[in-house]
């Protein structure tokens, strides 16, 4: 009888799976189930409206789509092991039972998840002023969007819901507490949303309780427990099933893209950005990098972590904005073919990449896009191209911060998408980067690191590199750095630097936000 | 018999004509003629090729353009008076009895009408380096559009012709002398592009025999002498015609639009902008205004100028690079009312408006135009609005050097076509400038104020004010402020302001001119 594993990708509007066939390494089946409420942003389901700024999901809808995909993908198949990737940081309370709270209150907003991109500011900034060594792997700073922020929200906000509130649990953590039956919380989780650290556990920020709703979490890669009969039986898998700790969306990605060892830079190009450093040695966090933790992405390697908040979307917008076509396909097409035709810096603009904030170096997310070098010669496709270029400078800006402070980078790997389709883009990043990049060539990359966990937990591979070799991308295209482009861009980028770095922007940008 | 003025406008590609009934003070009869050879920018008429930048035009097609235009609206009348405004600096090397070089010498570039935009810059930077008073009424720097820096350039790269130069012209000039028979020249050009000075006369800057190739000038509205009797035959004029000396194009608006008397600030809108603040005081050049001279623009008041690199034609640049409609003007509407339907800083976008480089305050024409404050929530009217704010920032930046060196204002006045036809753009120039705006409501307000001058130098009126009231515009709208818009936009230009003094800014715009 054939073997297989399971990755699951828990994104923020839907969740996919993938059925890989251990013998074979490939993936045999996909499916995609998204979610029944999506996001909540304006009112709960009973038309109880939310305030501005609020995005919740509804915990069941991740149970229904787990029933579905497994069902799907999985029924009569004997299945070894199950990993799964999660939005984080996305809490939710519930009961010591784990059940859920906004099953008996759904009237009240805070019994529901709170969605990653729901930012609890104000909280936010009262727990960094707090400082305290508990920071030093965030560069002092917590964000409304991590777990922190969001239990003093409920805590502040809705006493008597806090007061409910037995278990304060990561969306992801929880899923594998239903598919278990034991909370078995990721160090993923814990370490990035949480800052939970080795030997000095979670700090204490003075929110009350906050310690006995929260619970030890062990490393990435480590098996929670096995597959419950209950989900063997709605699912029709085979068992024995064993699930590994969930793991950031983002991070899950790694193993399947071959990014297992130190000294490997990884770019996950989206709708926005996430750059990911792995390194073996004591962390030294450089200025400006968001974040790191140990044992939290991948097993016995530090993973350093930056954003870009725009990246793919800027693009759309811009093609949106100003289409050339009569449809966005279209579109993208000819400013593509018109933007790969201009040598660099030929049309003389730089852009900021600012157009969601910016969150290297300065972590804000008010400050917005600029362009600078507009004459009665510039061209749309010329803004296009500077809009890429600026992006390529935003991912140059948060690798040279690593090689600045002395890490070794062996490889520079873009995934996702738009990596592998878009290749101006690629082009364009290696000439900024000055170096070769590795594209792998898989679908679904998120989904299979994900199954690539599951096989390291159920002990189907010894480990991630083997895993690696295993299931994840078997081929990739090397990208190398046209040693033409590379004086301009160094010209450029030295102006994209002094830019970013200008206090008389960033002023006036906060100061157009506060309008 | 009726009794007629004639003005004249002769601009970069054309000439314009009107002719205007003394006793009703309207405008009977108007013509253009485009110049045969248009502006010589590639090659000279028989093929020699030109250095980039370089703009000529041909002395004889002045003649032929004025011969055709006072034979259709002229013949047959009795013209007491001629006024002409004319495009400077663009002075012709000619002969002691006016012949231009380029009729014996068609093949020496030199020979011919350096038009204004035609720019001697490294003579320029020559001269502004030798420093001294001379050079007080402009900010201690020439230009390379102005005579003196087109004469260096002559002496310097063409000796022989610098040698058969007997009398070095601005083309205004040399037109008078061929219709009067008589060379006066205007103070207006000595002024303003020869930085004459009453007393001191024109300074001696070393190039050797310029004294003896210019002749003392002559305050605006003086009479140069009557149209020669070969003038009268071959236009069937009647006489007797008294020609004005002639006036530099963007200044002999003025009387046309009800300027005449001092505390009048008045901003000429076009493809680029010029704004003129006339006074009775004397004269305190306030950093970054371009020049100031007294006589040479209306008699009796120093008229200061400063000058917007681009206006009408940035958003004529918008409009191309990302239309909205079939037709230019399709897009045009749309973009009016979309942009129009947003209140002021309701985007939250500055642009800083040097798509054709800055003027004031840093007289740079290597710096280029920007935009900050791009978000995905940015719409392209939006962008279409801030462009137009910027413009009108820029006219108040002009506009408070004044304001802060101590000048009363007691009139703004704006004007041109594209004042009376852009409704949106003049509101928020008033909201902008905080006051009242007055719109002249006339045609061919150029050649109307030509005439005026004509008719001062007659007699046909006792001065400029009482030329105003019988030739000028009959009517205006007063554009009042919307007192709602004025807090966004002191925020708005506050932001302008910080932006156009930020020096990193400027030095990222001139390293990416100098790619």
């Amino acid at each position: 009888m054939t073997d297989y594993v399971i990755g699951l990708d828990y994104g923020t509007a839907s969740a996919r799976g993938v059925l890989i066939d251990i013998a074979s390494g490939r993936e045999v089946a996909a499916h995609v189930h998204a979610y029944r409420h999506g996001t909540l942003t304006q009112s709960l389901p009973d038309g109880t409206a939310l305030p501005r700024g609020w995005a919740l999901q509804v915990a069941d809808d991740y149970l229904e789509a787990a029933e579905a995909i497994l069902a799907r993908i999985g029924a009569g198949r004997r299945v070894l092991g199950l990993g799964l990737g999660f939005t984080a940081s996305s809490p939710l309370p519930c009961r010591a039972d784990g059940t859920p709270l906004d099953r008996a209150f759904p009237a009240d907003p805070h019994a529901y998840v709170k969605l990653w991109k729901h930012a609890a500011q104000p909280q936010a900034e009262r727990l960094s002023a707090l400082g305290g060594a508990w920071l030093d792997n965030f560069g002092g700073k917590v964000s409304g969007e991590w777990l922190l922020a969001k239990a003093a929200q409920i805590a502040e906000e809705a006493p008597a819901t806090w007061q409910r509130t037995e278990r304060f649990i990561e969306a992801g953590d929880w899923l594998v507490w239903q598919l278990t039956g034991t909370e078995a919380r990721s160090l993923g989780f814990a370490a990035y949303k949480a800052q939970y650290r080795a030997g000095a556990g979670y700090p204490d920020v003075g929110i009350a309780g906050l310690d006995t709703r929260l619970s030890e979490p062990v490393p990435v890669g480590s098996p929670a427990g096995r597959l419950t009969g209950d989900w063997l039986d709605r699912t029709g898998i085979l068992g024995p099933c064993t699930v590994a700790v969930a793991v950031i969306d983002s991070h899950v990605v790694l193993p399947a893209v071959g990014a297992v060892a130190g000294g490997t830079f990884v770019g996950a190009l989206g709708t926005s950005a996430v750059s990911m450093m792995l390194d073996d040695t004591p962390p030294r966090l450089p200025p400006g990098i968001e974040g790191v933790a140990f044992n939290g992405s991948i097993r016995d390697l530090w993973c350093y972590e930056a954003g870009q908040a725009s990246f793919g979307d800027m693009l759309a917008w811009f093609v949106e904005t100003f289409p050339k076509g009569h449809t966005a396909t279209e579109s993208f097409a000819r400013y593509e073919a018109e933007a790969a035709a201009i040598p660099p810096g030929a049309r003389r603009l730089v852009a900021l990449d600012w157009w969601n904030g910016n969150r290297v170096p300065h972590g804000n997310s008010d400050l917005s896009g600029l362009l600078v070098g507009l004459t009665m010669q510039t061209t749309a496709a010329g803004i296009y191209r500077a809009l890429i270029e600026s992006l390529c400078f935003g991912m140059r800006l948060v690798r040279d911060l690593y090689v600045d402070a002395g890490f070794r980078i062996d490889q520079v790997i873009m995934t996702s998408g738009l990596a592998r389709r878009n290749a101006l883009l690629v082009q364009i990043m290696a000439d900024v980067l000055g170096c070769d990049l590795r594209v792998p060539e898989i679908e679904n990359a998120t989904a299979v690191g994900a199954a690539i966990h599951g096989a390291v937990a159920a002990g189907v591979v010894t480990g991630y590199a083997e895993g690696a070799a295993a299931f994840g991308a078997r081929s990739h295209r090397t990208v190398r750095p046209d040693p033409g482009a590379r004086d301009s861009y160094e010209t450029l980028y030295r102006r994209y630097r002094a830019l970013a770095g200008d206090p008389t922007l960033r002023e006036t940008m906060q100061g157009l936000h506060d309008l």
